[in-house]
């Protein structure tokens, strides 16, 4: 069994969920690499050390840019707000070391682009990279991708996906209403979730976005507040896109309803262990739309025959655990195709932000943008 | 087309829905007799002639007794609070006219024996009964019914109907908490309904109560505000019955869950477009419950078809509606097996107010009680 | 008491509806004008003699021009094809006699402006016009419409709709797929519907559409099988439209969701008894989605309380009776601030119309269009 | 900071939950106390040493009977099928050790009044008792409590409690279904957790078992598969409770419902981040059942602001995390009351298993049963 010596830079929200995902993948999965929590950096000395001791960190630090480029790390894990995302993740590409890095790759498609020409030269050396798009290892979403994958749902006509959450409303400054730290606003930080889940389970790409609206509530915020776009799927569906954080009413209530011409799907992450599933083959007098609750490892349900019998729910932290179990799988030489769900790299979360750039692009233009013109611009600038 | 002359007797709650199943049936319907608007009766003249001019009846009373022997009418339909029913049906039955009568049979079980004997006095001479247990002619229901009988559920093992209503809460005096009006409380009123609709839909009977409890939470009332109790049906199947009108929060929301070998059902009247289906012998993976909306002629969903296209939801007074295109259809000759929902008549009304019984007497035991032992002393009584 | 002779065009699934409610309005209503049953015309002679006796109307012809300019006709009532309507509507009106229409208003702009120009001009004499907007009805919906104006959710900040059917998926071909005779498909058949409940619930105007995509998924439609659009109100929100023919697994499934600064509502038909509200005012241990069953006039829910007790559900087509209700209400003279739902006319469905002439118009431009240029130019036009 | 060794005995199913407790207890919460993973007992050397190697014990035994006695170990964790507890548990006391026990308490009633006795006596020298119905640490479970205990509901009416899993069908023989292991079945497996979570939630005990069934469905069980009763509040409410592992469609759907005065509340497990609560004091216009996402730790929720912020799940697992942070904090010195849910010791468990008791005795007698009666007999006995 070999080691893996990880380096994290955050110790906020997404440090607090890295950080339970290293170090519940060996108590619950059976991974062929086991992650070393080796050193922890933050801003703040006091409490990076506080975080160090409660999580068993053997090291803090507050020198991010010696903590990239130590040799003793073998994978620097990236949770920190976006605009760091770029100098950190080229530091340990350069220095041949795994990267994994917080979604949306970057604060700027720019900085996006630089980063996977990082990760395209480190590759020639054995170097992964890794995107936490960690909803995709929601046990119900990965099922959906299965049963689009399998056919059950034939050509897909129609997908709408929302990402509605209310913590806008009132809340004190962060650095996520910041332009010049977070890129964007519910476009990177949101919308960029429901963009990649919903090609991830259709395995269909946007094309086009046919229309756009992002609105700003907030005087003091210099990022959008909310985000709705109409899009093309590359099989030719439409697409419909709401990423808000002033839905009121609405917690995290992300998700997705697409339909086929066989069948059809529909999920929300404010009930996360069930999937809504209509076969319109099924016999008419009984046709209708099926809860599968997703929590029957024994049904082949994905990852959750490795927690517990069916029935009892797993969380929100659990899909990080998934996610980091599958990097040591990935790191270990377990092909992409066998894991239960494909694992984004920096190339395809290039992707995802160029989609994000094509939608901003097409609010200033109040007219359509093809995706390929901001990718086409994206690769002649980098 | 033969004309079948209608003597109704009751002009409130239930006297409107009679009224308006009447009329509707042969405007979505095509039942080979007609019903014609004869006679309707009531207590106060001016409100019954007011009643009669409303919905198109030709003549008006106040003398029951007339009507019920009046040798114009062809059907006796009664309306009325339960302790008028005996001596109205007798007397119509004894003048060889067809009745239908609402749901319980009786105020008490002497006088539902007595009424039978009568029935089957009658039926010699081609007389028919009918009891108005309308929730049979839910779609639902009776699509529930269907999926048992066709086998999907295999062997039952468990089933749980609860009546929950709220409006017994601060309701102002009416005939229905009056024990010398009404017979009996929520146990005649409501707990009749779901006794029948478990027994309509499993094919099974009640043989046993196993256990009982009644409350009265308003001095005032001489009846049961709230009865509950444990039941064994002759499948072998466990049942458990709860019927208030003190569950605050709801205002009709009655309905079952019955657990089968191979599958399961549940239904609740406040969804009542709706039947949830569990099937056990689906594949795992999508295993789950399924929501059948039971709007869909086309899909064999009974009376649907005769309404609207599907998805347009059909109401609460369609259900009489149905019951009286069903009457009718019975009248003319069409055999019971050919509806889609066999129809009641005082048998076995009789045998639903014997069940009631026996939790009553359950009640007052604090002990288990077989409902062969109230048949019989009923059967020996009349 | 006066009587109002209603002369009907049209007997399939409009007109059954629309007899239905002149014949129910009196049974559960009680206005101060009767409705007569006087005439209804057909184009198959049989047919509407068939329907003609079913319902009780009085006339059955085929002449459809003597039935507008009839004189005996108080009211001009028209359920057909979209591409009928202006010629019916404009010779009733110039025949002095009241015209409610189905909805879209016409197959055309243009032709809908002709019929508002007839409406204007007739409105001197005192001729009312009517649009079967019917939805508005729905008391859920209305109850919607009276929190927004309460101020109970404050500024409305996002809005999503969607009118979700699956009936065109393999459909024999029938003329809402036909563009010469319905003018649209899914826009002005189902987005009709949508455009007017938002704008009806919200109080506000759509003032842009920022983009759109149409489709259509079996070649031998020359009409749009799905419609998506985003667009503005005039109270600044977001808003998010999708109609369309092909959802596979929803019979009838159109709603909204409405955000606001204090609360949120959301609804959905295929449970149309239900209404929810966020109270984000609530004290916050106990904030969440209300369920409110619109079933009970004594909480002063709309129309329910003529019908039944609370807990018994009413359906589909006592929409349309609400309506013919109001109607009647409103020709007896009650000032429209009086109806529990403004009634609307030519001049609001033309409106409508305009917004989905915008929609069609951002589809071809592939860009964003205003609404005002729409309403110009067909005022230039007429 | 002082540090607790603790011994286990157990590592299946129960020992993998009761291991991620102890480890998370201190990563998300801040006890007064520190867990030290002492000793792991199991019955397979080589499968406890994997256990301990995995979770982080320090030392893996055979020898329960010296882990028991082991003066290194401040507390032993009992998660050992049933007929193991009481011979651990006192044993342990005697010794003066802290003591965890796994519900129910006890294979019968005689050894559960026995391990109450030792509590008791070792009660005098400091010793403290815990019992591990970790339902109670649902935050929505705590948070029915609370409303209670406010006087939101008022007296209540109607408790109805069911435990619906469908694990038994089909089932591998497991000491679960064998009496001399397990005692009984569903009655102590399952019934129990809502036993006592109906007594937690409504703050009231059950006095009156009023009748009761029991089915068992596989001849090779020698216990309950199935148990059903009514009983009696001793607020005066009625109760039903239904537990079953051969409810078809319900992996593990356990809750309630409970009506009062002036409020209701709903909960089901298989939707654990929620609780329905309907306030009847509500305007009656917008009256209706509020769904609560209890996941707002700044809404005062308890226990989910240690975890993530608003809308993000925790799962099952996070229940035993709470219970183990809330024992470090009892044995730290933080009076009960200031617990945001009291953990039940064994004196509260042998009252649960007393009911228990009077379920099997009202299933032999056929009749109601008072629990008192049980009691009394469980006193004179021990």
């Amino acid at each position: 069994m070999t080691d893996l010596a990880i380096g994290m830079i955050g110790t906020k929200f997404m440090g607090r969920a890295h950080a339970n995902a290293w170090t519940q993948a060996t108590r619950f999965f059976d991974p062929p690499i086991t992650p070393v929590l080796h050193t922890v950096a933050g801003r703040d000395a006091a409490a990076t050390d506080a975080f160090a001791a409660r999580w068993g960190w053997q090291h803090a630090t507050t020198d991010v840019a010696a903590l990239v480029r130590d040799p003793a790390i073998g994978l620097v894990d990236i949770c920190t707000p976006n605009d760091v995302h770029a100098e950190a993740a080229i530091g340990a590409l350069e220095a041949g070391t795994h990267v994994a890095c917080e979604k949306p790759l970057a604060d700027t498609l720019a900085h996006a682009a630089e980063m996977t020409a990082a990760a395209q030269r480190a590759a020639a050396r054995g170097v992964r990279t890794f995107v936490w798009f960690s909803y995709r290892r929601v046990p119900a979403i990965a099922l959906a991708r299965a049963l689009v994958r399998s056919g059950r749902l034939g050509a897909i006509r129609h997908v709408r996906a929302v990402y509605l959450s209310q913590w806008g409303i009132g809340a004190d400054d962060v650095w996520r209403f910041d332009a010049a730290v977070a890129g964007s606003g519910a476009l990177g930080d949101i919308a960029a979730h429901i963009v990649d889940a919903v090609q991830f389970v259709t395995g269909e790409q946007i094309t086009r976005i046919a229309g756009s609206l992002m609105r700003t509530y907030v005087p003091s915020h210099t990022v959008d507040d909310a985000v709705l776009f109409l899009a093309e799927l590359d099989g030719g569906a439409t697409a419909s896109f709401e990423a808000t954080r002033f839905a009121t009413g609405h917690h995290n209530a992300h998700g997705f309803e697409i339909h086929g011409e066989h069948g059809a799907l529909s999920f929300r992450f404010d009930q996360m262990g069930r999937l809504a599933y209509h076969d319109a083959t099924a016999e008419r007098a009984v046709r209708g739309w099926t809860t599968i609750e997703v929590c029957d490892g024994d049904a082949g349900h994905p990852w959750v025959g490795a927690w517990w019998p069916p029935g009892h729910p797993i969380g929100y932290e659990h899909t990080f655990t998934h996610q980091a179990a599958d990097i040591l799988d990935a790191l270990g030489g377990r092909p992409d195709d066998a894991l239960v769900a494909p694992m984004p790299d920096f190339a395809e979360a290039l992707q995802v932000q160029a989609v994000l750039e094509a939608v901003s692009t097409a609010t200033t233009r109040r007219a359509a943008v093809d995706v390929a013109e901001i990718t086409e611009s994206c690769v002649a600038d980098s």
